[in-house]
């Protein structure tokens, strides 16, 4: 019923547009008017248009930031009969502006439009040399030299100048931007010494134009002689080099005149600034370039007209420059809708996005087809090696930027104060079985192999808490029971990794398609609040390791002392007289005892005696002004990149490399006060750190053989424990939100992980699995935003740099540490520990969950406009935050107790809690708050059918009502209407 | 020529503008959408209108965060064309919501606009109830109530129901606000309890509308038995409040009601948006107010039309919602130019507002009429007087506000370190005879005085440094030369006085005249500057003297002591042993030499030995950490208030108070950790620093006669140092960016200030004169905003609590401080010398110099968009502000030689260095960036005039041209063409 009725204008559209579907190059449109400028006439550049407006602030002689065009009704109107009354010259054949201006003028003439005596005029006028922002343009002082040379005929010199200058640039236009550059420098006359320089200014600009770009010129003026407007609007054939026409060497196509009578300048500017406009609109940049006559351009005004966004004068002021938006949306769509209007066809996704935000649904959560589950034995690790295999080359050569140097040392230094804590707990946990030593040897070669193989490069392997709280218990056992600690290890460890196995080759990574957002924010969450209670946890105890003198008064001082004395020389004390004399081969009455160190005292039996015995002094505070000052600067610098600044690209370098630079300022500041704050001190030599045990543990000898075939039950706890906590961390970092376009590999990923738990444990090295915290951290620090195209276009995050060389070199310079202990020992711990606080606080943002608590403490007015939040009630969103922060809340105390072994099957409970979900809350605001679990999907789109059926009665955004709207917006009595002024001499044209 | 051209539209308005200039009411809008609820149909509020728009988010439930109405071009053109085709009633007796349905009906029937048989079921439609956003609508429970006991009529239960409670409403509204509300809770069923809960939930958005508003309902819907639109607008003779139609109790005058054929939901909205954004228009509401038929309404739209702003579809995504801007521009504008339209005439004002930004010129620099030299005895202190008088009582009540008790703390804080330190540097500079005692007194009471009679009770009296260096001077010339140095002080007190007297009698004071922004903004930005250096300086004092022993190792701790040992008891002792028997009455032998403290040991003269003597632990880390945990978290609190978290009204709290907060947060931090980090001691006892001094100082009989005639030369320096002092502080809280109403006072000011400078003589106390920074941080804690009306509306600077009660609680709290010492004695230094340093860099921030010293730092296209910027070249900014840094830096220079006495002379020397820029800058530039001097202003006058008329001939901006625009932009032309639509039929109406 409506899509019958075709307007003209639609109909013509889509016509040029349909008949020719070449892509148009895009336009850059500069806007000169005419000045008197020391009792001469010339073209002063105005604006500037690339995709925004960037005017010439007169006063200020700058230009202004880009901004949205807020043109006025009035003077779209006015264009439109402009382009109605004037000469249009299409596909016009022209080398040189002269012979341009003639054509004009003849056309115009022929027209009717002008009367033959002004043509000397006119082309007097329009021959003015032109001048643009930004430089003292070199043509101009070419053309002053050229003045001086022969002073003559210096009233044309520029128009001449500009003619020869023209015909040499139209052949080399085809050489390219580095000809056409050049041509600026080559010059008649002598060469300017700077002419070189504003070369490459001009190419700081033209940077910000595509390559295949070409102007469109609009010259707007007041003169004397007319006594009604000129308008000429001008298409050449081919896109030429006009002398210095343009500011930048873009060849120009378009050319709009407006001369007019004096008294209107205002509003010539603004018309002016309306075709600027519409020529840099993609789509009647499109119609430009393909219309066939008058009435095409017409309709490419009216389809305008059709889209803008009316703002209310009572509302706005027009004089606030609008920034531009984070994103336009594309001209396609107007395309689309084009077609659509005549086809009468509408198919889903068209009419989706038209029918406004209130028809639009969150994309479905996708896991692609890497967690297919194939069937086959072994499809899944298969189709892994064949997706990853193509990318491998550039897997490594990607790697090579700037951004990667900074990723490493940040990666690195979070790997070794891992490897360190990780290594010290261990070490406690297993009387040294496994300690630093073997932790950063694990470290180094797990990830180095994970790298190097693994599906996802850039997950970061490390220790866990969940396994160093089963090796705690598993080695307790062992002493307790008298069974050989290392040989048990060995064996849980190769079942473990035989079930791995098992578990690759059956596709059970399958399962991760049921954990949704719900389930990943709760485990990332816990992760992160780990790190950020174990960064705090850490600093509370230096308060308690170096404890603070409080009521200390400085004029006591002599009141403070520490004295060693000898211990009383009774009987009791002979026999440890003795063991020390033994041991140590000293007699301990030859000791100075007041000239012992606290330690040297206690070994020897001293006693400590004195008022400052226990305390510390400044080491407490030293550390806390460490941590804070390390986590808020590498805080501030990560948002310097948003500050105005300095240049943007030292802005972004300061940006990326904000926690390198905090380190080296906080251990520059810890060396300066050379006090004894606890430094990292890495192992320097290679060798166990237990000396009873060697590089390889031997399978069989020390334990009954039933043990051999028992460690599967322990085994099989072990391994959930690695599968879930692998693959949990391998969705968080395979997310859509980070724009992964190489794919992930869950089956390969485990495979490698299995291989590692059999090797680790033949070497007795700790277990490794991807750690959350420290592999968003690498992503988030490999993140690529797009350099912005035109000027006031927002740069778009456009993916992470995917590749194998930041992860491999973190783990090779990990295991070098060993001899970079002489520099890591500068390195004091708290600033560590900041570095944690920060990658702790770091992941939790950009969480949507984090979001929502933080909904809890805004009142509705000021909260952000979050598309949930339009969908969903606020009372819903809470509830769902709620039943999080339980969960949450659960997690941590089960965590605390000795349940964590079973952490990772805390999990399952928290997708058994999401699945309950589906009976509390509706699959609508599930979809916008979480994901459809994959059966539901199904069903829920069923739902939704059904709804819309019951909608089409009365509610508004049913099919057919979405394609009536289309029809009635851009329905053809619209476009009659403003074809009415056709025909009406306005005042103005 | 331009001006005889009027189109009918602009006639039409003017003439009903014109006729009845009486102001109209507000108008607030409803707009209601028809919906199917539970197989029942509904009115649905889906948006309202106070100013900007506020939608209902379907799925959120919530109202969205207040927006500018974006409208589709289209939507206003369906709207003109549904006023008209539709029926127009104007000025329609209706009492009740059926009985003006009735009316409308009939009108359509009469007008042949809809079929006769469709009058029931259009009736039955627009009686349905109304449900609207916020709460479960009081009047539906009391209709649900209603069913449930007469079940039979239930199906227009809520059309009878609205009609008999309107009844009652309509007599009650005459009773106000309170009524209208009450009427909500009277009903003819029993009382639900939570009915007076919502309406107090109601009169919470109630505050947002203004007292005198009205409504305007606009109702929209698709029904199934229409063929074409039912278009209806209704002008109540007299606004009615018609039941449960509104969601606030405002009565009704305006209804728009648009019901069409199904299928077009979404354009019927934006036509429903259109006209309710319309009715929200200053200029449109009194149209519709005014209006005598059809035509004047669709005037009103044209000229809608023909002010809204335009975005290009390319450059903005119609999805964004604008947030409302800081400022639009006023209605008043486009009426006057309607008026102008038709008159031809043109003022200087509106012309030059109409011109656009190019012809504006900022503000003169007006000092206003208090620095008028009068030529009379005394004339300008008689005026002060005269103006000052009738605000004293308003000085006093203004103070009541919450406002008031943080700005006390805050400034009586800043108050008592000033007195403090100042007097500890007095004390020392003339062997206590003014010391901390004196300084505490003198404050109190000169402050008390001046904050009770003098002319700027906001100014803040306190010792300055220059004051401090003339006295320090002079107490060594006394001693040196033999003479009673507080007897020639008292003199020099004396004939600085008389001096002010003079300065006071002959006006003096106008010379402040000359003082432009940028002798103020050097002044106040080395003041400032002088803090924060003074605060640093104290932080760097801290860590000398509590030195760090950075080489500490806590292991050998054993080595450290510190011993008093008792001095050699050889011969050369043997008298300072007698000195010490004399003096302290016992014997030094009997000393305990291991018992004795630091300053015991040193003062009996015992040598300290040991490696920890010279160490204080803990002390200068901990200060840091006050003194900069103070700054910044004081800084963090300011800035709450723009944060989104918690309630509006909290915030403000936070951020007013964030000074005491942070003080009292880092004392009680300071107090957990028991450090003894020096504390704030106030002198607990009234008597005189030195006790060879008494309170009153006597004039004659210790120094030759001939010196009481001398000390008029040091006291012309004085009196110099004092006016340039007192007054450049003054200039600088009477900016006029700080809105001031009551008026200043300068003569009256300086006359108080030579008073007070003969009584501290007489009493020996320091003298004192106006502090910059704490003036200027007393103003920015009275800062008032005003409480934002429309929703979305930004809250405005209003102006400056101005009262007299502040200060003077602060100066009698100071004074009473000798009494409060035990509770400051809690206060650590270091966390004031956070609040001197915050004082400092606050009182830097909104100096436009500041502002250009970072503009060096960005690069021009991150600069913010400073309107200066937009006029002066960048590069003149930049030469501008350099010469300011250098005038900065030789001040700075001089400040820290002897040379500092003639401090307050050398801003003479900023004056003279000002008057010199008129050489190389333009007065256009200085104009922007500074002001001009008063005898430049004319000339300046005098060149803009010439300048104009050279441009005339081709520049844009003369005054014929801006003529011009106004009448191109307000053409009839345009009203014309738009006007043709009105006899076309249209797709939709």
């Amino acid at each position: 019923r409506w899509g019958l009725v075709v307007s003209p204008a639609a109909e013509r559209l889509r016509h040029i547009l349909d008949d020719d579907n070449t892509p148009t190059p895009t336009i850059f449109t500069e806007m000169d008017t005419l000045q008197h400028e020391g009792g001469e006439l010339e073209w002063k550049e105005s604006a500037r248009w690339v995709k925004f407006e960037e005017k010439v602030e007169e006063g200020g002689e700058r230009w202004s930031k880009p901004h949205v065009s807020t043109l006025t009704l009035h003077s779209l109107f006015e264009l439109r009969t402009c382009l109605q009354t004037g000469s249009i010259l299409l596909d016009l054949e022209g080398y040189s502006l002269p012979q341009i201006v003639d054509d004009i003028v003849d056309r115009q003439i022929a027209d009717g439009l002008v009367a033959p005596d002004l043509r000397e005029k006119i082309s007097f006028v329009l021959l003015r040399k032109h001048r643009h922002q930004t430089k003292k343009p070199i043509h101009r002082s070419l053309a002053d030299i050229g003045k001086s040379s022969n002073t003559a005929s210096s009233d044309t010199a520029s128009g001449i100048h500009c003619s020869t200058e023209d015909l040499r640039s139209r052949q080399a236009s085809s050489l390219g931007r580095l000809a056409t550059c050049l041509k600026y420098v080559i010059s008649p006359h002598t060469l300017p010494p700077a002419a070189s320089l504003l070369c490459q200014l001009k190419n700081k600009f033209m940077k910000k134009i595509p390559r295949d770009a070409e102007a469109s010129n609009v010259l707007i003026g007041e003169v004397d002689f007319l006594d009604k407007p000129f308008v000429s609007f001008v298409r050449l054939a081919q896109a030429t080099t006009l002398g210095g026409l343009t500011e930048v060497p873009v060849p120009t196509r378009f050319l709009f005149i407006l001369l007019g009578p004096h008294g209107k300048t205002k509003s010539y500017n603004e018309i002016g600034r309306a075709i600027a406009t519409l020529m840099v609109d993609e789509l009647f940049s499109d119609v430009a370039y393909k219309a066939r006559d008058r009435d095409d351009l017409i309709a490419g005004v009216d389809e305008f007209l059709d889209e803008v966004i009316v703002l209310p004068p009572g509302e706005w002021d027009p004089k606030i420059r609008i920034e531009p938006p984070k994103k336009v949306p594309s001209a396609d769509m107007r395309k689309s809708v084009l077609n659509l209007n005549e086809l009468g066809q509408m198919n889903g996704s068209a009419g989706g996005a038209a029918g406004g935000e209130d028809e639009e649904l969150p994309a479905p959560h996708e896991l692609g087809e890497e967690l297919k589950f194939t069937g086959r034995f072994g499809g899944g690790l298969w189709l892994d090696i064949k997706r990853k295999i193509p990318w491998y080359c550039s897997d490594i050569y990607d790697g090579f930027h700037i951004q990667s140097i900074s990723a490493v040392l940040f990666i690195y230094l979070g790997c070794i104060t891992n490897a360190i804590t990780f290594g010290g707990l261990l070490g406690d946990a297993t009387d040294n079985y496994q300690g630093v030593m073997e932790s950063f040897l694990g470290t180094a070669l797990a990830g180095t192999v994970f790298c190097v193989f693994g599906g996802q490069p850039l997950i970061i392997l490390s220790s866990t808490g969940p396994i160093l709280i089963f090796e705690k218990l598993l080695y307790e056992f062992s002493k307790n029971n008298g069974i050989d600690y290392m040989e048990l290890r060995l064996w849980i460890g190769l079942h473990s990794c035989l079930q791995c196995f098992l578990l690759v080759v059956t596709d059970a990574s399958y399962i991760i398609k049921y954990m949704t957002r719900f389930t990943e924010e709760g485990f990332s969450s816990l992760i992160s609040f780990i790190f950020i209670s174990d960064a705090i946890k850490k600093m509370i105890g230096a308060w308690k390791y170096y404890p603070i003198n409080r009521g200390f008064k400085p004029d006591y001082i002599t009141a403070y002392k520490c004295e060693c004395i000898a211990p009383d020389q009774g009987e009791s004390s002979f026999f440890f007289s003795l063991h020390v004399f033994l041991v140590f081969k000293f007699n301990l009455t030859d000791l100075d005892w007041s000239q012992l160190s606290k330690k040297e005292c206690v070994k020897y039996g001293g006693a400590l005696v004195g008022s400052s015995c226990k305390y510390v002094p400044d080491l407490a505070l030293m550390s806390f002004i460490l941590f804070f000052g390390t986590y808020s600067m590498t805080v501030s610098l990560k948002k310097f990149k948003f500050s105005r600044y300095f240049p943007t690209k030292l802005r972004s370098l300061v940006s990326d490399f904000s926690i390198i630079i905090s380190i080296l300022v906080f251990c520059g500041l810890d060396g300066l006060l050379e006090l004894d704050t606890p430094k990292l001190h890495v192992p320097t030599e290679i060798k166990p750190t237990r000396s009873d045990r060697g590089w390889l543990v031997m399978p069989f000898g020390k334990n009954p053989w039933w043990w051999y075939v028992a460690s599967f039950v322990p085994a099989l706890l072990v391994t959930i424990l690695i599968f879930m906590d692998q693959q949990i961390s391998a969705v968080i970092v395979n997310r859509k939100e980070n724009k992964l376009k190489k794919g992930c590999g869950y089956h390969l990923d485990l495979f490698w992980v299995g291989v590692l738990m059999a090797v680790c444990s033949f070497m007795g090295l700790p277990w490794y699995v991807a750690a959350t915290v420290i592999s968003i951290a690498h992503i988030d620090s490999l993140k690529m935003e797009s350099e912005s195209s035109a000027p006031g276009e927002q740069p778009q995050f456009l993916g992470v740099r995917e590749q194998r060389l930041t992860g491999i070199l973190v783990f090779v310079l990990t295991g070098l540490s060993i001899f970079l202990a002489p520099i890591l020992q500068y390195i004091p711990m708290p600033v560590l520990y900041g570095v944690f606080l920060y990658m702790g606080v770091a992941s939790l943002s950009g969480i949507q969950f984090w979001e929502r608590i933080k909904l809890y403490l805004m009142p509705p007015k000021h909260q952000p406009d979050f598309s949930f939040l339009r969908h969903v009630p606020l009372r819903r969103v809470h509830l769902f935050t709620l039943v999080q922060i339980v969960c949450l809340a659960v997690l941590w105390i089960l965590k605390s107790t000795f349940l964590a072994i079973i952490f990772p099957v805390m999990i399952l409970g928290l997708m058994v809690v999401r699945k309950l979900l589906d009976l509390i809350f509706s699959q609508h605001d599930l979809a916008w708050l979480d994901d459809i679990l994959p059966d539901k999907d199904k069903k829920k789109k069923e739902d939704e059918k059904k709804k819309k059926k019951d909608k089409k009665s009365v509610e508004p955004e049913s099919d057919e009502e979405v394609r009536g709207k289309l029809c009635l917006t851009r329905a053809p009595d619209f476009i009659d209407k403003t074809s009415n002024f056709r025909n009406k001499q306005t005042h103005l044209c």
